[in-house]
């Protein structure tokens, strides 16, 4: 279908305790041509993880062969865990005019960006360093020597807030998730995606 | 101040019909940081036009020595009179970080991408051939010859659609006033916006 409308392909980015997660389950919640990519990865399921639903679980050997069929648009490995995002599937859900989120990080987004340039990128500050700290220490049974590092961790992912396309701040859930839909919806609005979208109004008016 | 956020500036086109004006007017009843660029004209003040409200009424000695001045974003001769639009009005309000309406046509806006890259282009359809000539005849009275005059008036200013960055279809009045809001809001959650608006942020956080 020459005149489909693709799907935008989204970064999410966040420090641990800015919400990110809570942010993308309400947007999809409230957006129907909106997913999440479901990343593959060699680390066991937890306790309530679903194959295909959370992760792709599969084991080191076959996350190699992927790599190596070039099937990623990013991976990285953490520890002793490879985690990746599959282009094949990613391509499918954009082709059938799906927004898709990838819940990466900043090294991931660099990855993707250097494969597909016009990829709309967003980053998610928390309010202040005392929320942060609070959010991460949210069971309040963890050691200063564990949240500090923690702390260092956040810093180090928010220092590189200024290589997104679009920054929000959770303050206030509700206003952040509102802002976050806007740029799905106004990213939809322009110019190339509504080209398509829109192909058989303009000829008919140019013509 | 610096690090106050700085508005963004919009153009607005559209072939006459396709309900700009109306989208704007309603645009400013519900944003209240958003304002319509008031140009200057040569032309005689019609019934019920307030001079600063519709237009800055000046004669054509005047416009010539804004011109001469450099003055103006961008300026036109329509037949026998000028219309422009004051770069100091516009840049006081964007400096206060009002975002800042430029209802002027294509050939307009490219004059003003010129002097101001980052401007946000907008482009409104009407949702069919048919519709348009309906509101291009809505007073029923025209003849023939003036409708498909109008009508290819607004085809030519219609197939400079690509030149804009967003392309709105002005078929639902609801659903275009939303999207536009959509853009707007969007706007101001870009990188370079926010790294000014949420400078204190920023700096806490990287402490």
């Amino acid at each position: 279908m020459p005149h489909q409308n693709r799907g935008n392909l989204f970064i999410l980015s966040a420090p641990s305790g800015a919400g990110k997660s809570s942010l993308i389950k309400a947007l999809l919640e409230r957006q129907d041509k909106v997913r999440v990519s479901v990343s593959h990865t060699t680390r066991a399921p937890r306790p309530g993880e679903n194959n295909g639903e959370h992760y792709h679980f599969v084991s080191v050997d076959e996350f190699k062969t992927l790599i190596n069929q070039n099937d990623f648009f990013e991976w990285a490995q953490v520890f002793d865990n490879y985690y990746g995002t599959s282009k094949q599937a990613i391509e499918a859900q954009l082709a059938a005019g799906i927004d898709v989120f990838l819940d990466i990080d900043w090294q991931g987004a660099r990855q993707v960006r250097e494969l597909m340039p016009e990829v709309k990128t967003i980053f998610i500050l928390p309010p202040s360093k005392q929320a942060l700290e609070e959010r991460l220490n949210s069971r309040g049974q963890d050691s200063q020597e564990v949240i500090a590092s923690r702390m260092e961790q956040a810093k180090s992912e928010c220092s590189h807030y200024n290589e997104f396309d679009y920054l929000l701040v959770n303050d206030d859930f509700a206003t952040a998730l509102n802002e976050l839909e806007h740029i799905v919806v106004a990213a939809r609005l322009e110019l190339k995606k509504q080209q398509l979208s829109q192909h058989a109004l303009i000829a008919e008016l140019l013509k």
